[in-house]
């Protein structure tokens, strides 16, 4: 890799952020260190778009019997990083097993969404929510062991492992809806009518998120990701009150270092959450994922910091729907984002770094070849963009 | 009223813009004059939460027998004027009349959204499109002129009426889709992989959309309002391009004035446009509307000019499901947004003016009482702001 070589510590030792891993490129950029490419992975990359995908969740049953199965969850989490040179694997998992984990009785029914069996609506309902007994996750903590064993590769790490959650408010939505929702009806009545009930629920929500989280970092777990896919539906102002403090009080919980003393990054996307940007740079974490409306200069000068000032990494932002589009096309979109974001950081110290991704989960629907021109774009023309 | 006169044209006669009206709080406030308080409407304002709405749709039989028959379209239309002290009143129609025109079948199935027959997915069908004969959408004028009768009480209007139309992209949306979306795969396939396609649908649309308001103002629309439904769902630079522009297109084919040499405001409206202000405020247009993730104070300082500075009226900006909370509550909300866009301008002149609305169509849902909590919220602390 053409890329320099890692700061010293003080003791003079090598960063173990950095150990044993073929491709650190993610963690360097999660970090605005230089890399010699835009590294890039995909939201939902491990899904229903890979037949080889869809053989292993017919093998498993169902969508839980999936997320819940060690072997499995391993199986589905490396398969589009043997089809595409991706820069890093994401846990395959669910956002919704932290309130699955509360009792609330989660299921994916065929062809929909999820689905509580209990919906939290009332006052007694939320009386009885509750940071849950981790032990109830250990599936996922087994799962996240199981993915860093199968990653390595000729004694080291093919790439890094991200690890991830539901936002405090994104799991509220679902809790209260008992579904998803094209109108957050139920959410909202809670929100402006109870403002009480919402910030218990929103509360117990960010503990359970925290913790849920830090024994994923502990399970092997390089960076974590906070999804906050419905952060956007709120209004301003109640934005910042519900869903961006609840999101503050996860990162305030979060362990900084791995079991190694690497340096674990904290990743928050919200979806739609474009206009708030500012705020969302005042988080303590290092990476802001964007959607595909927000402009990556806009973006760049407001939250990225420059080589001299700190800033956030950033990660996005091509619309999914740009895969439906043959290769040629695709290419010429990809080479709009990587130059909207501009030349990254290069050399030494830190500065801005992008960090490429779909603004929001790949479609069912994306034909797997087109994946692979899109890789092969990122990686040339940002290379190219760095000579 | 407590307001200043209008200002004399240069041939002394009174500006017809204001004439025979009783209220004409919302014609001023969109053209940035004073007003007592903050005028308001709410968006589908005439709609199924109302029960003798549902009462007239049942006699009508479907959706569109109510908006094609010019009484019933005048029955809906004045009734929650007649439950409510509105400041607007809104033609009752559909966005899609348009589309409809072109012959691509319109239909609203029980319980579903909109629906079209023909779905234009290649070349050959955005062969075979064309600015419809306006003719065909005679229904709309009639009940345009229709309206404006009925909206006469000893001898003046009671409120200044809006007439309507889908943005040209919003139209490509259902066209393409052939229905609702919550992808928008189907057009955004067509944006990416043939913008041909699309840049030659949106022409079409633009130009009928233009033709449309041309002939609602003709038929007595006192205001015109363009709904980007759909715009928000455009990655940066797409909404430019495929949405903004084609807004552009119809704003600069519009008519200026009326029969009687009245001033038409026009109002464009893009959902989830909050990160395009700036871009929005270059539109030749009067008022822009917001939805409710938009901060009415950011939003004044970007585009709503000064005392001194042009600028455009804004309009918006609640969330509709705050009206699903107490009155209380709703009051509370209420006076966050006002307060947020903060003091109007007062006095003579022009400056930073303010039309209180939703942010999105009132849910069906909402209980009709706490519609009236809203409106005296919006009269009753918009006036005390102004002492």
């Amino acid at each position: 890799m053409n890329i320099p070589a890692p700061t010293p510590s003080t003791t003079g030792a090598p960063d173990p952020t950095f150990a044993n891993l073929h491709n650190d490129r993610f963690l360097r950029a999660c970090l605005r260190q230089a890399t010699d490419y835009t590294p890039l992975w995909l939201m939902r990359q491990a899904g229903r778009y890979l037949p080889e995908y869809c053989a292993t969740r017919s093998k498993a049953g169902s969508f839980m019997g999936l997320a819940t199965n060690r072997d499995f969850a391993t199986e589905v989490t490396l398969q589009p990083l043997n089809r595409y040179p991706l820069d890093a694997a994401i846990l395959f998992s669910d956002i919704l097993t932290v309130p699955d984990a509360m009792g609330l009785g989660l299921t994916f029914a065929a062809g929909e969404g999820p689905r509580f069996a209990t919906a939290v609506r009332d006052e007694a309902a939320v009386a009885k929510l509750a940071v849950p007994d981790m032990a109830k996750l250990q599936y996922v903590f087994d799962a996240v062991s199981s993915i860093r064993k199968a990653l390595v590769q000729d004694g080291k790490a093919r790439v890094p492992l991200i690890g991830f959650s539901g936002s405090p408010w994104t799991l509220a939505c679902y809790m209260v809806e008992g579904a998803g929702s094209d109108d957050y009806r139920q959410v909202k009545t809670m929100l402006y009518a109870r403002p009480d009930l919402m910030h218990r629920i929103l509360s117990i929500n960010a503990d359970a998120v925290a913790a849920y989280l830090n024994a994923q970092i502990d399970a092997g777990a390089q960076a974590v990701m906070v999804f906050d896919s419905w952060g956007g539906v709120l209004a301003d102002g109640a934005f910042q009150e519900f869903s961006l403090a609840y999101t503050a009080r996860v990162l305030a919980q979060l362990k900084r270092t791995g079991p190694l003393g690497e340096t674990i990054p904290r990743i928050v996307f919200t979806k739609g959450g474009g206009m708030w940007l500012q705020d969302m740079g005042e988080l303590d974490c290092e990476v802001l994922g964007l959607d595909w409306t927000v402009n990556l200069a806009r973006a760049r000068a407001l939250v990225g910091g420059t080589d001299r000032r700190p800033g956030k990494a950033l990660q996005g932002n091509i619309d999914p729907n740009v895969l439906f589009a043959p290769p040629q096309q695709i290419a010429r979109e990809v080479a709009k984002v990587l130059d909207s974001f501009g030349k990254p950081h290069q050399g030494p110290g830190t500065g801005p770094t992008h960090i490429f991704n779909l603004g929001h989960g790949i479609s069912q629907y994306t034909p797997p070849e087109h994946v692979a021109a899109l890789v092969e774009a990122v990686h040339n023309h940002s290379r190219a963009m760095r000579c």
